[in-house]
């Protein structure tokens, strides 16, 4: 018993997995709204909304739609129904998940809502990863959404409101990603060439101190910090063993955060670095300031231009690390901290 | 390959996982309120905190505190320090899981924030035994907590308002409760007879259209339903399998709603049935309407009374289906239904 327990073990450093049989990201889909669209990536979403109520009656109707959506796109885009999804792992910003829970309660998928603040793709793709190679699941469908209106009003002040925003608050993105995780029985020929999750490192809460919400990027970047230092001794590897290191939305401030605080181990990450929080707008032109967050800027960052550049052969093996800053209305009129957590989810181009 | 995969396929009817190696329950732990400890579990729960506030200025702190102290006696009585934990799975009811992001940050133990309501700690033992069967973590801490007044506060209107409660409102309880979840190297001997998870349902959201938030076990009784039918079908059982059929909180009103469905399918619960939301308050003496609810019922419920059970031998299968309420004040607010979910768990007495 334990022989057979030590072949199975996935379990690699203190909090990384690799995966036995690398599960298959078998499709990715990408709903973004008119200002992601207006940004850099905007030519690669899958479809661009540019009503951002998309016709519902509210921020958190419109969001559900967003979602529900993503989902059908990446059914649509594997060539599957949503009786064909054993899982469905999601979450979203709002609190007790609204977002989800309404808009893919219509999928009749058995559902695991996840929450992790904007680093919660991380979390459902690690989860997705880890029911498929465990032969928990044959397909799972991985989600996450966010709306700049929704989280304005969740976490700030109402729109109409007209706060002013600081130079170093992010904007959050509207839109939401999905990609279905399968086992090798499932991928599809087609689809080659093969995108896989080869492994992943979970990360702790770490808490700074930062107790500004309009400045979320120096919350996060010590949990990125933490969590990529990890996966680097875990897997005992350089930052060169990829071809890029992406967070999910760090922006300008937690960036230079980030790669001062690795630098002080001795790690340089520069050339390798990216931020989809920074990727997705322009800073020029967009007026968003530190860049985007939220679930959705690394949802769809990773299922437009991430997944291009694997597909294309441009990149071979990147890290990506949805970043989350663990912060809600209540806790931080409370004069709470914002601590921060991020996921890493190691993803490659099988050759 | 797909030999091996097909062997290594946990997958069981449409919803379920059976366990190949099933993952033992080392360790539980409850950390009751003053109400709850006059109820009739008082006399089973490791601690009782007779202030609301433990000491603390917020009620959304003495709810990570409540947390703090069901992790830290979980570790105790298994003789583990935190680091020895691979990974902690938790959630809580507050909007963005403030209380478990608070409460656990200094355990320093690599995190999976989950939401399903009332439902998650069926949602943390289900991912927690699934990390260890899977090999992808030796020991996980499966938590999870509420408190009436945050929960209130959260979802209702605060204390002090004194809004009146209608006979179908729950009590929400105040409490945490943990377990910690280990492969069979790292159970206790001296912790016998052996406890495991033998296997799990993972719930659908089911919506019937309820929109009252202070009648909760209606909302519920439709997906408890939905996963216990669905539990009995992929396993091919009948409810005679179990010595007890356990939801959360689905209080009285629920109970005989999810009685009547099952009975229409043929499945007659009725003396197995129970519910803890029930067990939890004396219905005569305690004014609690309805019953027990939150994530803090089941899971206290279940490491004290339930656990005991299991190990006196009185019981030796149980299913126990926490249950959730998939609601937020801003859903409520903006008319929407409240849509439920819940996840089951087969535990057993290992002879």
């Amino acid at each position: 018993m334990s022989e057979n327990e030590s072949n199975q073990s996935r379990m690699v450093g203190k909090q990384s997995i690799l995966f036995k049989n690398p599960p298959y990201i078998i499709s990715g889909a990408s709903i973004a709204g008119k200002k992601e669209s207006e940004g850099p990536l905007g030519a690669l979403f899958d479809v661009i909304q540019e009503d951002p109520l998309v016709g519902k009656d509210s921020w958190e109707e419109a969001e559900s739609e967003f979602m529900r959506q993503a989902a059908g796109k990446a059914l649509q885009k594997a060539g599957l129904k949503s009786k064909d999804i054993r899982y469905l792992v999601g979450g979203d910003l709002l609190g007790q998940l609204i977002a989800t829970s309404f808009g893919i309660a219509e999928l009749d998928i058995p559902m695991i809502g996840i929450y992790g603040a904007c680093s919660t793709m991380g979390e459902a793709m690690s989860i997705g990863a880890i029911l498929v190679d465990g032969g928990f699941a044959d397909k799972v469908l991985a989600i996450t959404s966010s709306h700049f209106a929704g989280a304005e009003k969740q976490f700030r002040f109402p729109l109409d409101y007209g706060n002013q925003r600081p130079y170093s608050a992010s904007w959050t993105v509207t839109g939401s990603g999905a990609v279905i995780i399968a086992d090798q029985s499932n991928k599809k020929e087609a689809s080659s060439p093969d995108i896989v999750i080869k492994g992943v490192t979970i990360g702790k809460i770490v808490d700074y101190g930062i107790k500004d919400s309009m400045n979320m990027g120096a919350a996060m970047a010590p949990a990125a910090f933490e969590t990529i230092k990890q996966n680097f001794e875990d897997l005992g590897v350089e930052p060169s063993y990829y071809d890029r290191i992406i967070t999910g939305d760090l922006g300008y401030v937690g960036k230079n955060i980030l790669i001062e605080l690795l630098k002080e181990k001795n790690y340089d990450i520069g050339s390798l670095y990216m931020d989809c929080g920074i990727e997705i707008f322009d800073k020029e032109n967009q007026d968003t300031h530190a860049g985007g967050s939220g679930c959705g800027c690394s949802a769809i960052t990773f299922t437009s231009y991430i997944l291009n550049q694997l597909k294309e052969g441009k990149w071979k093996r990147i890290l990506f690390i949805p970043t989350g800053a663990l912060l809600s209305q209540v806790s931080f009129n409370e004069g709470n901290t914002v601590p921060g957590i991020a996921h890493a989810v190691i993803v490659e181009r099988k050759e």
